[in-house]
Protein backbone atom coordinates (compact mmCIF):
# COMPACT_ATOMS: atom_id res chain seq x y z
CA UNK A 1 0.00 0.00 0.00
CA UNK A 2 1.24 3.11 -0.71
CA UNK A 3 0.83 6.56 0.94
CA UNK A 4 1.72 9.52 -1.78
CA UNK A 5 2.38 13.05 -0.58
CA UNK A 6 3.00 15.96 -2.76
CA UNK A 7 5.28 19.06 -2.98
CA UNK A 8 5.76 21.12 -5.90
CA UNK A 9 7.41 18.99 -8.29
CA UNK A 10 8.09 16.61 -5.66
CA UNK A 11 6.76 13.29 -4.92
CA UNK A 12 7.04 11.57 -1.81
CA UNK A 13 5.88 7.54 -1.63
CA UNK A 14 5.86 5.76 2.04
CA UNK A 15 5.29 1.87 0.95
CA UNK A 16 7.06 -1.18 2.80
CA UNK A 17 8.41 -1.59 -0.80
CA UNK A 18 10.22 1.86 -1.05
CA UNK A 19 12.98 3.29 1.19
CA UNK A 20 12.12 4.64 4.56
CA UNK A 21 10.71 8.38 4.84
CA UNK A 22 12.10 10.22 7.71
CA UNK A 23 9.75 12.91 8.91
CA UNK A 24 12.23 15.87 9.84
CA UNK A 25 10.90 16.62 13.59
CA UNK A 26 13.06 19.88 14.16
CA UNK A 27 10.54 22.58 12.70
CA UNK A 28 8.87 21.93 16.58
CA UNK A 29 9.34 25.30 19.25
CA UNK A 30 8.90 23.25 21.93
CA UNK A 31 11.98 22.93 23.83
CA UNK A 32 13.79 25.02 21.31
CA UNK A 33 14.49 28.59 22.58
CA UNK A 34 15.89 29.80 20.11
CA UNK A 35 13.55 28.31 17.35
CA UNK A 36 10.20 29.35 19.66
CA UNK A 37 11.72 32.90 20.31
CA UNK A 38 12.12 33.76 16.31
CA UNK A 39 9.02 32.21 15.50
CA UNK A 40 7.04 34.72 17.59
CA UNK A 41 8.75 37.24 15.87
CA UNK A 42 7.87 36.61 12.71
CA UNK A 43 11.27 35.65 12.02
CA UNK A 44 11.64 32.27 9.92
CA UNK A 45 15.61 32.26 9.78
CA UNK A 46 15.91 29.21 12.40
CA UNK A 47 13.31 27.09 10.67
CA UNK A 48 14.68 27.88 7.21
CA UNK A 49 17.83 26.51 8.54
CA UNK A 50 16.31 23.48 10.26
CA UNK A 51 14.24 22.53 7.26
CA UNK A 52 17.82 23.03 4.83
CA UNK A 53 19.78 20.64 7.57
CA UNK A 54 17.15 18.63 7.85
CA UNK A 55 16.60 17.89 3.59
CA UNK A 56 20.76 18.05 3.22
CA UNK A 57 20.40 14.50 5.93
CA UNK A 58 17.83 12.80 4.04
CA UNK A 59 14.49 14.02 5.46
CA UNK A 60 11.63 13.74 2.65
CA UNK A 61 8.95 15.73 4.41
CA UNK A 62 9.69 18.14 7.49
CA UNK A 63 7.10 17.98 10.42
CA UNK A 64 6.21 21.69 10.69
CA UNK A 65 4.64 23.15 14.58
CA UNK A 66 4.62 26.51 14.94
CA UNK A 67 3.08 26.31 18.09
CA UNK A 68 4.16 29.47 19.94
CA UNK A 69 2.97 30.16 23.14
CA UNK A 70 0.79 33.41 22.54
CA UNK A 71 1.14 33.22 19.56
CA UNK A 72 -1.40 33.75 16.32
CA UNK A 73 -1.12 29.80 15.56
CA UNK A 74 -3.11 29.54 12.38
CA UNK A 75 -1.37 32.73 10.84
CA UNK A 76 1.56 31.53 11.75
CA UNK A 77 1.46 27.94 10.56
CA UNK A 78 0.63 29.74 6.85
CA UNK A 79 3.63 32.32 6.96
CA UNK A 80 5.85 29.29 7.89
CA UNK A 81 4.43 26.93 5.29
CA UNK A 82 4.32 29.95 2.70
CA UNK A 83 8.01 30.71 3.49
CA UNK A 84 9.00 26.85 3.30
CA UNK A 85 7.37 26.31 -0.12
CA UNK A 86 9.03 29.51 -1.43
CA UNK A 87 12.40 28.31 -0.45
CA UNK A 88 12.57 24.62 -0.95
CA UNK A 89 10.43 21.82 -2.55
CA UNK A 90 10.32 19.54 0.33
CA UNK A 91 6.64 17.88 1.34
CA UNK A 92 5.54 18.96 4.59
CA UNK A 93 3.31 17.59 7.64
CA UNK A 94 1.48 20.02 9.31
CA UNK A 95 1.62 19.25 13.28
CA UNK A 96 -1.19 20.57 15.35
CA UNK A 97 -3.68 20.54 17.90
CA UNK A 98 -5.65 23.55 16.58
CA UNK A 99 -8.22 22.23 13.30
CA UNK A 100 -8.23 26.19 12.52
CA UNK A 101 -3.88 25.79 11.94
CA UNK A 102 -4.31 23.02 10.44
CA UNK A 103 -6.89 24.38 8.09
CA UNK A 104 -4.95 27.82 7.29
CA UNK A 105 -1.85 25.57 6.34
CA UNK A 106 -3.46 23.32 4.18
CA UNK A 107 -5.44 26.23 2.40
CA UNK A 108 -1.86 27.76 0.90
CA UNK A 109 0.10 24.22 0.59
CA UNK A 110 0.39 23.40 -3.03
CA UNK A 111 0.47 19.81 -2.41
CA UNK A 112 -0.84 16.71 -0.88
CA UNK A 113 0.32 17.28 2.97
CA UNK A 114 0.16 14.82 5.96
CA UNK A 115 -1.80 15.99 8.92
CA UNK A 116 -0.68 15.17 12.40
CA UNK A 117 -2.60 14.13 13.83
CA UNK A 118 -5.95 12.47 14.49
CA UNK A 119 -6.45 10.48 17.61
CA UNK A 120 -9.23 7.78 17.72
CA UNK A 121 -10.76 10.52 20.27
CA UNK A 122 -14.08 11.71 18.87
CA UNK A 123 -13.94 15.28 18.54
CA UNK A 124 -10.36 14.62 16.78
CA UNK A 125 -11.80 12.38 14.23
CA UNK A 126 -14.61 14.65 13.36
CA UNK A 127 -12.36 17.57 12.84
CA UNK A 128 -9.25 16.70 12.04
CA UNK A 129 -10.64 13.59 9.52
CA UNK A 130 -12.90 16.68 7.52
CA UNK A 131 -9.89 18.88 6.57
CA UNK A 132 -8.33 15.56 5.31
CA UNK A 133 -10.77 15.12 2.95
CA UNK A 134 -11.55 18.62 1.69
CA UNK A 135 -8.11 19.11 1.34
CA UNK A 136 -6.93 15.39 0.29
CA UNK A 137 -4.39 15.30 2.58
CA UNK A 138 -3.03 11.74 4.10
CA UNK A 139 -3.30 12.07 8.27
CA UNK A 140 -1.06 10.24 10.80
CA UNK A 141 -3.47 8.42 12.97
CA UNK A 142 -2.50 7.75 16.47
CA UNK A 143 -3.68 5.05 18.53
CA UNK A 144 -5.36 6.64 21.48
CA UNK A 145 -9.16 7.08 22.02
CA UNK A 146 -11.45 8.77 24.32
CA UNK A 147 -10.73 6.15 27.33
CA UNK A 148 -6.89 7.07 26.59
CA UNK A 149 -3.92 4.85 25.71
CA UNK A 150 -5.14 0.93 24.97
CA UNK A 151 -2.18 -0.93 27.16
CA UNK A 152 -2.44 -4.23 24.98
CA UNK A 153 -1.89 -4.66 21.00
CA UNK A 154 -5.03 -5.94 20.35
CA UNK A 155 -6.88 -2.83 21.95
CA UNK A 156 -4.88 -0.39 19.89
CA UNK A 157 -5.85 -2.53 16.93
CA UNK A 158 -9.10 -1.95 17.60
CA UNK A 159 -8.48 1.82 17.52
CA UNK A 160 -6.81 1.58 14.37
CA UNK A 161 -9.53 -0.55 12.79
CA UNK A 162 -11.87 2.20 14.14
CA UNK A 163 -9.81 5.04 12.90
CA UNK A 164 -9.84 3.74 9.19
CA UNK A 165 -13.04 3.30 9.41
CA UNK A 166 -14.35 6.69 10.61
CA UNK A 167 -11.69 7.70 8.20
CA UNK A 168 -13.32 6.27 5.26
CA UNK A 169 -16.83 7.41 5.91
CA UNK A 170 -15.27 11.31 5.36
CA UNK A 171 -14.13 10.08 2.22
CA UNK A 172 -10.04 9.78 3.16
CA UNK A 173 -9.04 6.32 1.38
CA UNK A 174 -7.17 3.99 3.64
CA UNK A 175 -3.86 4.03 1.93
CA UNK A 176 -4.04 7.85 3.11
CA UNK A 177 -3.87 6.40 6.99
CA UNK A 178 -0.81 6.18 8.82
CA UNK A 179 -0.89 4.96 11.70
CA UNK A 180 1.33 6.01 14.36
CA UNK A 181 1.13 3.01 17.21
CA UNK A 182 2.64 4.70 20.51
CA UNK A 183 5.97 4.11 21.35
CA UNK A 184 5.70 5.00 25.81
CA UNK A 185 8.56 5.09 27.63
CA UNK A 186 10.60 1.79 28.70
CA UNK A 187 11.52 3.14 31.94
CA UNK A 188 8.15 3.71 33.46
CA UNK A 189 6.93 0.41 31.59
CA UNK A 190 9.15 -2.95 30.82
CA UNK A 191 6.90 -3.63 28.02
CA UNK A 192 5.91 -0.64 26.55
CA UNK A 193 8.54 -1.43 24.03
CA UNK A 194 7.49 -4.39 23.24
CA UNK A 195 3.64 -3.72 23.34
CA UNK A 196 4.45 -0.77 20.63
CA UNK A 197 6.24 -3.71 18.30
CA UNK A 198 3.98 -5.71 19.05
CA UNK A 199 1.22 -3.44 18.09
CA UNK A 200 2.87 -2.76 14.62
CA UNK A 201 2.94 -6.21 14.00
CA UNK A 202 -0.93 -6.49 14.27
CA UNK A 203 -2.05 -3.76 12.18
CA UNK A 204 0.57 -3.73 9.40
CA UNK A 205 -0.84 -7.47 9.33
CA UNK A 206 -4.74 -6.94 9.84
CA UNK A 207 -5.31 -3.58 8.08
CA UNK A 208 -2.31 -3.10 6.03
CA UNK A 209 -1.70 0.41 6.31
CA UNK A 210 2.02 2.34 6.16
CA UNK A 211 3.06 3.19 9.28
CA UNK A 212 4.46 6.09 11.62
CA UNK A 213 6.52 7.38 15.10
CA UNK A 214 7.83 9.52 16.89
CA UNK A 215 10.66 7.02 18.46
CA UNK A 216 12.00 9.33 20.88
CA UNK A 217 10.00 9.07 24.03
CA UNK A 218 10.73 5.39 24.07
CA UNK A 219 14.31 6.63 25.75
CA UNK A 220 13.00 9.42 27.87
CA UNK A 221 14.36 9.83 31.35
CA UNK A 222 17.33 6.96 30.21
CA UNK A 223 21.05 7.80 29.60
CA UNK A 224 22.11 7.54 25.96
CA UNK A 225 18.99 8.10 24.52
CA UNK A 226 20.32 7.94 20.92
CA UNK A 227 21.71 4.54 20.80
CA UNK A 228 17.93 3.34 22.21
CA UNK A 229 15.94 5.38 20.04
CA UNK A 230 18.68 4.27 16.97
CA UNK A 231 17.67 0.56 17.72
CA UNK A 232 14.16 0.95 18.18
CA UNK A 233 14.34 2.52 15.04
CA UNK A 234 15.61 -1.07 13.20
CA UNK A 235 13.03 -2.84 15.46
CA UNK A 236 10.11 -0.91 14.16
CA UNK A 237 11.41 -1.55 10.72
CA UNK A 238 11.85 -5.03 10.86
CA UNK A 239 8.09 -4.86 12.30
CA UNK A 240 6.73 -2.85 9.58
CA UNK A 241 7.77 0.52 10.03
CA UNK A 242 7.45 2.82 7.01
CA UNK A 243 8.49 6.09 7.82
CA UNK A 244 9.38 8.15 11.35
CA UNK A 245 9.29 11.51 12.47
CA UNK A 246 12.62 11.83 13.77
CA UNK A 247 15.71 13.83 13.61
CA UNK A 248 17.95 13.18 10.61
CA UNK A 249 20.27 15.53 11.76
CA UNK A 250 21.45 12.97 14.21
CA UNK A 251 24.46 10.53 12.90
CA UNK A 252 23.45 7.29 14.92
CA UNK A 253 19.48 7.46 13.77
CA UNK A 254 20.62 8.96 9.79
CA UNK A 255 22.87 6.09 9.29
CA UNK A 256 20.73 3.25 11.35
CA UNK A 257 17.96 3.69 9.25
CA UNK A 258 20.20 3.52 5.70
CA UNK A 259 21.39 0.70 7.05
CA UNK A 260 17.70 -0.57 7.56
CA UNK A 261 17.53 0.14 4.18
CA UNK A 262 19.74 -1.34 2.88
CA UNK A 263 19.17 -4.90 4.60
CA UNK A 264 15.84 -4.22 3.85
CA UNK A 265 16.35 -4.80 0.36
CA UNK A 266 15.86 -0.97 -0.52
CA UNK A 267 19.12 0.07 -1.57
CA UNK A 268 20.46 -1.73 -4.70
CA UNK A 269 23.85 -2.03 -5.16
CA UNK A 270 24.17 -0.43 -1.47
CA UNK A 271 24.67 2.82 -3.83
CA UNK A 272 22.92 5.22 -1.11
CA UNK A 273 24.79 3.85 2.17
CA UNK A 274 28.17 4.34 0.22
CA UNK A 275 27.12 7.35 -0.95
CA UNK A 276 26.33 8.44 2.43
CA UNK A 277 29.35 7.33 3.47
CA UNK A 278 31.79 8.73 1.27
CA UNK A 279 30.02 12.18 2.12
CA UNK A 280 30.75 11.63 5.66
CA UNK A 281 34.56 11.08 4.80
CA UNK A 282 34.41 14.28 2.72
CA UNK A 283 32.93 16.29 5.42
CA UNK A 284 35.75 14.81 8.16
CA UNK A 285 38.26 15.28 5.89
CA UNK A 286 36.93 19.17 5.43
CA UNK A 287 36.60 20.08 9.15
CA UNK B 1 10.81 -22.74 23.99
CA UNK B 2 14.11 -22.67 26.39
CA UNK B 3 17.09 -23.86 25.33
CA UNK B 4 19.50 -24.80 28.33
CA UNK B 5 23.13 -24.75 28.22
CA UNK B 6 25.24 -25.76 31.59
CA UNK B 7 28.72 -25.22 32.27
CA UNK B 8 29.70 -26.33 36.19
CA UNK B 9 27.36 -24.63 38.42
CA UNK B 10 25.91 -22.10 35.63
CA UNK B 11 23.36 -21.84 33.51
CA UNK B 12 22.44 -20.00 30.31
CA UNK B 13 18.51 -20.31 29.27
CA UNK B 14 18.20 -19.32 25.27
CA UNK B 15 14.49 -18.30 24.99
CA UNK B 16 12.18 -15.28 23.64
CA UNK B 17 11.54 -14.94 26.72
CA UNK B 18 14.90 -13.90 28.15
CA UNK B 19 17.27 -11.58 27.82
CA UNK B 20 19.69 -11.90 24.11
CA UNK B 21 22.29 -14.38 24.02
CA UNK B 22 25.71 -13.47 22.85
CA UNK B 23 27.83 -15.95 21.60
CA UNK B 24 31.52 -14.76 21.49
CA UNK B 25 33.19 -15.19 18.37
CA UNK B 26 36.54 -14.26 18.74
CA UNK B 27 38.01 -17.28 19.75
CA UNK B 28 38.62 -18.40 16.35
CA UNK B 29 41.92 -18.80 14.69
CA UNK B 30 40.81 -17.51 10.80
CA UNK B 31 42.21 -14.18 10.21
CA UNK B 32 43.75 -14.04 13.52
CA UNK B 33 47.08 -14.33 12.76
CA UNK B 34 48.67 -14.12 16.81
CA UNK B 35 45.51 -16.76 18.22
CA UNK B 36 46.73 -19.02 15.79
CA UNK B 37 50.32 -18.77 16.16
CA UNK B 38 49.63 -19.33 19.79
CA UNK B 39 47.25 -21.97 19.50
CA UNK B 40 49.71 -24.41 17.08
CA UNK B 41 52.16 -23.79 20.12
CA UNK B 42 50.00 -25.03 22.48
CA UNK B 43 49.97 -21.77 24.22
CA UNK B 44 46.44 -20.66 24.98
CA UNK B 45 47.55 -17.30 26.33
CA UNK B 46 45.90 -15.17 23.52
CA UNK B 47 42.39 -17.57 23.54
CA UNK B 48 41.96 -17.40 27.17
CA UNK B 49 42.22 -13.43 27.21
CA UNK B 50 39.97 -13.68 24.36
CA UNK B 51 37.58 -15.68 26.80
CA UNK B 52 37.72 -13.23 30.04
CA UNK B 53 37.45 -10.05 27.54
CA UNK B 54 34.10 -11.54 25.91
CA UNK B 55 32.70 -12.83 29.36
CA UNK B 56 33.46 -8.96 30.63
CA UNK B 57 31.43 -7.74 28.19
CA UNK B 58 28.50 -9.70 28.02
CA UNK B 59 29.17 -13.05 26.59
CA UNK B 60 27.45 -16.06 28.00
CA UNK B 61 28.46 -18.57 26.12
CA UNK B 62 32.01 -18.86 23.36
CA UNK B 63 32.44 -20.20 20.71
CA UNK B 64 35.12 -22.00 20.27
CA UNK B 65 37.33 -23.15 17.16
CA UNK B 66 40.79 -24.49 17.27
CA UNK B 67 41.24 -24.88 13.31
CA UNK B 68 44.71 -24.15 13.05
CA UNK B 69 46.11 -25.01 9.84
CA UNK B 70 48.34 -27.82 10.31
CA UNK B 71 47.24 -28.69 13.91
CA UNK B 72 45.70 -31.96 15.17
CA UNK B 73 42.36 -30.38 15.96
CA UNK B 74 40.40 -33.18 18.11
CA UNK B 75 43.28 -32.49 20.68
CA UNK B 76 43.85 -28.97 20.52
CA UNK B 77 40.11 -28.66 20.88
CA UNK B 78 39.81 -31.04 24.04
CA UNK B 79 43.00 -28.95 24.98
CA UNK B 80 41.56 -25.82 24.54
CA UNK B 81 38.55 -26.67 26.48
CA UNK B 82 40.24 -28.08 29.69
CA UNK B 83 41.91 -24.53 30.00
CA UNK B 84 38.86 -22.64 29.33
CA UNK B 85 36.79 -24.86 31.75
CA UNK B 86 40.22 -24.75 34.31
CA UNK B 87 39.93 -20.56 33.81
CA UNK B 88 36.25 -19.66 34.16
CA UNK B 89 32.45 -21.18 34.06
CA UNK B 90 30.85 -20.44 31.09
CA UNK B 91 29.04 -22.21 28.62
CA UNK B 92 30.94 -23.13 25.20
CA UNK B 93 29.86 -23.87 22.46
CA UNK B 94 32.19 -26.29 19.94
CA UNK B 95 33.10 -25.21 16.16
CA UNK B 96 34.51 -27.47 14.00
CA UNK B 97 33.72 -29.10 10.65
CA UNK B 98 35.40 -31.66 11.92
CA UNK B 99 33.09 -34.65 13.77
CA UNK B 100 36.07 -36.14 15.61
CA UNK B 101 37.14 -32.37 16.92
CA UNK B 102 33.57 -31.89 18.23
CA UNK B 103 33.70 -35.36 19.93
CA UNK B 104 37.08 -35.11 21.86
CA UNK B 105 35.45 -31.74 23.26
CA UNK B 106 32.07 -33.02 23.59
CA UNK B 107 34.09 -36.52 25.97
CA UNK B 108 36.06 -33.53 28.39
CA UNK B 109 33.29 -30.80 28.83
CA UNK B 110 31.36 -30.71 31.73
CA UNK B 111 28.27 -29.48 31.45
CA UNK B 112 25.41 -29.38 28.40
CA UNK B 113 27.40 -27.55 25.24
CA UNK B 114 26.01 -26.41 21.85
CA UNK B 115 27.40 -27.67 18.55
CA UNK B 116 28.28 -25.61 15.54
CA UNK B 117 26.90 -26.61 14.05
CA UNK B 118 24.59 -29.04 11.30
CA UNK B 119 23.58 -28.13 8.25
CA UNK B 120 21.03 -29.98 6.32
CA UNK B 121 23.22 -31.80 4.63
CA UNK B 122 23.00 -35.90 5.03
CA UNK B 123 26.74 -36.26 5.72
CA UNK B 124 26.26 -33.45 8.11
CA UNK B 125 22.78 -34.76 9.65
CA UNK B 126 24.58 -38.58 10.48
CA UNK B 127 27.49 -37.40 11.97
CA UNK B 128 26.89 -34.28 14.11
CA UNK B 129 23.06 -35.30 15.31
CA UNK B 130 24.40 -38.75 16.90
CA UNK B 131 27.10 -36.52 18.67
CA UNK B 132 24.18 -34.24 20.34
CA UNK B 133 22.13 -37.51 21.15
CA UNK B 134 25.19 -38.52 22.94
CA UNK B 135 26.77 -36.15 24.57
CA UNK B 136 23.48 -34.56 25.22
CA UNK B 137 24.36 -31.44 23.62
CA UNK B 138 21.98 -28.53 21.67
CA UNK B 139 23.41 -27.92 17.73
CA UNK B 140 23.10 -25.22 15.65
CA UNK B 141 21.21 -26.03 12.48
CA UNK B 142 22.42 -23.58 9.52
CA UNK B 143 19.63 -23.73 6.53
CA UNK B 144 21.44 -25.08 3.38
CA UNK B 145 21.70 -28.52 2.50
CA UNK B 146 22.65 -31.10 -0.33
CA UNK B 147 21.88 -28.11 -2.64
CA UNK B 148 23.22 -25.11 -1.22
CA UNK B 149 21.47 -22.62 0.06
CA UNK B 150 17.44 -21.92 -0.31
CA UNK B 151 16.90 -18.95 -1.98
CA UNK B 152 13.47 -18.10 -1.09
CA UNK B 153 12.36 -18.35 3.06
CA UNK B 154 10.06 -21.10 2.13
CA UNK B 155 12.17 -23.17 0.72
CA UNK B 156 14.90 -22.19 3.68
CA UNK B 157 11.83 -23.13 6.04
CA UNK B 158 11.87 -26.87 4.78
CA UNK B 159 15.02 -27.27 5.40
CA UNK B 160 14.45 -25.90 9.12
CA UNK B 161 11.62 -28.57 8.83
CA UNK B 162 13.55 -31.56 7.80
CA UNK B 163 16.82 -31.14 10.60
CA UNK B 164 14.48 -30.48 13.29
CA UNK B 165 12.36 -34.08 12.21
CA UNK B 166 16.00 -35.62 11.66
CA UNK B 167 17.05 -34.47 14.94
CA UNK B 168 13.84 -35.65 16.62
CA UNK B 169 14.48 -39.28 15.09
CA UNK B 170 18.20 -39.15 16.84
CA UNK B 171 16.80 -37.87 19.60
CA UNK B 172 17.62 -34.34 20.28
CA UNK B 173 14.39 -32.75 20.68
CA UNK B 174 13.39 -29.50 18.85
CA UNK B 175 14.07 -27.20 22.06
CA UNK B 176 18.22 -27.90 21.45
CA UNK B 177 17.97 -27.23 18.25
CA UNK B 178 19.12 -23.44 17.34
CA UNK B 179 18.18 -22.39 14.01
CA UNK B 180 20.60 -20.19 11.86
CA UNK B 181 18.76 -18.60 9.02
CA UNK B 182 21.99 -17.66 7.38
CA UNK B 183 22.48 -14.22 6.57
CA UNK B 184 24.17 -13.85 3.00
CA UNK B 185 25.98 -10.42 1.75
CA UNK B 186 23.92 -7.57 0.96
CA UNK B 187 26.99 -5.95 -1.35
CA UNK B 188 25.80 -9.48 -3.52
CA UNK B 189 22.41 -9.65 -3.34
CA UNK B 190 20.10 -6.70 -2.73
CA UNK B 191 17.64 -9.03 -1.12
CA UNK B 192 20.09 -11.25 1.16
CA UNK B 193 19.21 -9.09 4.08
CA UNK B 194 15.35 -9.34 4.08
CA UNK B 195 15.37 -13.33 3.06
CA UNK B 196 17.07 -14.27 5.83
CA UNK B 197 14.89 -12.09 7.80
CA UNK B 198 11.54 -13.17 6.04
CA UNK B 199 13.19 -16.73 7.16
CA UNK B 200 13.35 -15.87 10.38
CA UNK B 201 10.05 -15.27 11.15
CA UNK B 202 8.65 -18.26 9.18
CA UNK B 203 10.93 -20.86 11.11
CA UNK B 204 9.78 -19.08 14.79
CA UNK B 205 5.92 -18.97 13.98
CA UNK B 206 5.61 -22.45 12.61
CA UNK B 207 8.74 -24.56 14.60
CA UNK B 208 8.83 -22.50 17.80
CA UNK B 209 12.49 -22.70 18.14
CA UNK B 210 15.16 -20.98 18.78
CA UNK B 211 17.76 -18.59 16.49
CA UNK B 212 20.83 -17.93 16.01
CA UNK B 213 22.35 -15.99 13.95
CA UNK B 214 26.33 -15.16 12.76
CA UNK B 215 25.51 -11.47 12.01
CA UNK B 216 28.89 -10.26 10.39
CA UNK B 217 28.43 -12.00 6.63
CA UNK B 218 25.61 -9.21 5.65
CA UNK B 219 27.81 -6.64 5.41
CA UNK B 220 30.94 -8.44 3.55
CA UNK B 221 32.49 -5.79 1.39
CA UNK B 222 31.15 -2.28 2.55
CA UNK B 223 32.09 0.71 4.11
CA UNK B 224 31.02 1.15 8.13
CA UNK B 225 30.17 -2.61 8.83
CA UNK B 226 29.61 -2.18 12.61
CA UNK B 227 26.79 0.05 12.01
CA UNK B 228 25.30 -2.25 9.25
CA UNK B 229 26.01 -5.50 11.57
CA UNK B 230 24.55 -3.54 14.60
CA UNK B 231 21.45 -2.60 12.28
CA UNK B 232 20.80 -5.85 11.32
CA UNK B 233 21.32 -7.90 15.09
CA UNK B 234 18.20 -5.12 15.78
CA UNK B 235 16.05 -5.93 12.93
CA UNK B 236 16.95 -9.88 13.58
CA UNK B 237 15.92 -9.50 17.21
CA UNK B 238 12.24 -7.97 15.86
CA UNK B 239 12.24 -11.16 13.98
CA UNK B 240 12.93 -13.79 16.57
CA UNK B 241 16.87 -13.62 17.01
CA UNK B 242 17.29 -14.65 20.53
CA UNK B 243 21.41 -15.58 20.15
CA UNK B 244 23.77 -14.46 17.96
CA UNK B 245 27.33 -15.34 17.39
CA UNK B 246 29.07 -11.78 17.21
CA UNK B 247 32.00 -10.07 19.20
CA UNK B 248 30.76 -8.35 22.13
CA UNK B 249 34.03 -6.42 22.85
CA UNK B 250 32.71 -4.36 19.65
CA UNK B 251 30.30 -1.55 21.62
CA UNK B 252 28.08 -1.17 18.95
CA UNK B 253 26.80 -4.48 18.69
CA UNK B 254 27.14 -4.92 22.33
CA UNK B 255 25.12 -1.56 22.98
CA UNK B 256 22.64 -2.43 20.36
CA UNK B 257 21.76 -5.73 21.74
CA UNK B 258 21.84 -4.03 25.76
CA UNK B 259 18.80 -1.75 23.91
CA UNK B 260 16.97 -4.41 22.15
CA UNK B 261 16.77 -6.47 25.35
CA UNK B 262 15.37 -2.78 27.24
CA UNK B 263 13.06 -2.25 23.89
CA UNK B 264 11.84 -5.56 24.24
CA UNK B 265 11.10 -5.99 27.66
CA UNK B 266 14.25 -7.60 28.81
CA UNK B 267 15.69 -5.11 31.11
CA UNK B 268 13.29 -4.36 34.45
CA UNK B 269 13.92 -1.09 35.38
CA UNK B 270 16.37 -0.63 32.74
CA UNK B 271 19.10 -1.87 35.59
CA UNK B 272 21.16 -3.69 32.85
CA UNK B 273 21.74 -0.47 30.37
CA UNK B 274 22.38 1.54 33.57
CA UNK B 275 24.77 -0.88 34.74
CA UNK B 276 26.77 -0.72 31.30
CA UNK B 277 26.29 2.75 30.91
CA UNK B 278 27.67 3.28 33.96
CA UNK B 279 31.03 1.24 33.75
CA UNK B 280 31.56 2.74 30.21
CA UNK B 281 31.12 6.08 32.15
CA UNK B 282 33.96 4.61 34.68
CA UNK B 283 36.13 2.86 32.25
CA UNK B 284 36.14 6.30 30.34
CA UNK B 285 37.13 8.62 33.23
CA UNK B 286 40.06 6.46 33.95
CA UNK B 287 41.55 6.03 30.55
Amino acid sequence: METQLTSGKQQVIISPDQPFVIIGERINPTRRKKLSETLAAGNFSVALEDARSQVAAGAQVLDVNAGVPGADEPKLLADLTRALMAQMDVSLCFDSANPAALEAALSVYTGKALLNSTTGEEKSLNTVLPLAAKYHAAVIAVLSDDSGIPPTPEARLAVARKIVQRASDYGVPREDVVVDCLAMTVSADTNAGRVTLDTMQLVRQELGVNLSLGASNVSFGLPERKAINAAYLALAVARGLTAAITDPTVPELRTTLLACDLLMGHDEFAMNWIRAYRAAQKAAAQS
